[in-house]
């Protein structure tokens, strides 16, 4: 005779695996970032002094206070922006979790929407049960790869 | 009384802790991309299929083979180049070796030199008893972090 549990969100969660968890943690990300929701934000990121953040085109900020202002300012700008993630390569090495990815990103809403590519790596670090991000390095596509011989970017 | 035992490399090696070995790859990486040395780079990268590399302004490249043949390019091309390498920052994750820093290079030899500003992302794999260059992903400095209200790179 089978019996039939209900799953509570909680058992849901245990039965995800490691790597689940860490591609839901990171989807959040991304979710949280089209919505423009600083709390999603909060509770995606590690709040350590330590966390890293190059938005594309930027230098490195360091330590979430200073991450957080960045989104702050990103999120007032009221741009839409909607994300579509490719070639999404996770990869857990004990308490980090490293996904590669490739973002296209389209700005715009009612005006003429535009897009641009760009590539990121983002880390994670096991919290207790959880996957905390602590780095999120993204860059702007402007080659091909392979059709360039220069490494000159400007 | 005291004996004293002359180094041989291989002791000198084993002396160094694992967040100093990771660092000197680390600094063999550009050492061997400032004298266009393919054969030290073939010894600082993994040779898997499945490791990364984005070069400013660039996709991702996916796996040594393709990795190595954007090396030849870059290197064929012949330009001078050096870094200053600012911030340096290592951090061990069990077999993971995670190195963000600023990278600020020159351009031009000869010529009037072109400064410019990158940030990088660099990981490495533990290989027995040496680190292997897994990922590097370096991209362009184009706005000063904090200062630009909007995340469009273009």
């Amino acid at each position: 005779m089978d019996i039939l549990v209900e799953d509570s969100r909680e058992n849901w969660l245990e039965a995800m695996d490691d790597e689940e968890l860490l591609l839901m943690v990171n989807a959040r990300f991304y979710e949280a970032f089209e919505n423009g929701d600083l709390h999603s934000l909060d509770e995606v990121w590690s709040h350590g002094e330590t966390v890293r953040c190059v938005h594309p085109g930027w230098g490195t900020i360091v330590g979430w206070r200073s991450i957080r202002k960045s989104w702050e300012s990103i999120i007032a700008n009221g741009q839409s922006i909607r994300f579509s993630l490719r070639n999404v390569v996770p990869r857990i090495y004990n308490d980090l979790g490293v996904i590669v990815l490739e973002e296209e990103i389209v700005f715009g809403g009612d005006q003429v929407p535009q897009i641009v590519r760009a590539v990121a790596t983002n880390l994670f670090e096991r919290s207790g049960s959880e996957w905390k991000m602590v780095h999120h390095h993204a860059s702007p596509v402007m080659l091909n790869a392979g059709n360039e011989l220069s490494y000159r970017f400007n």
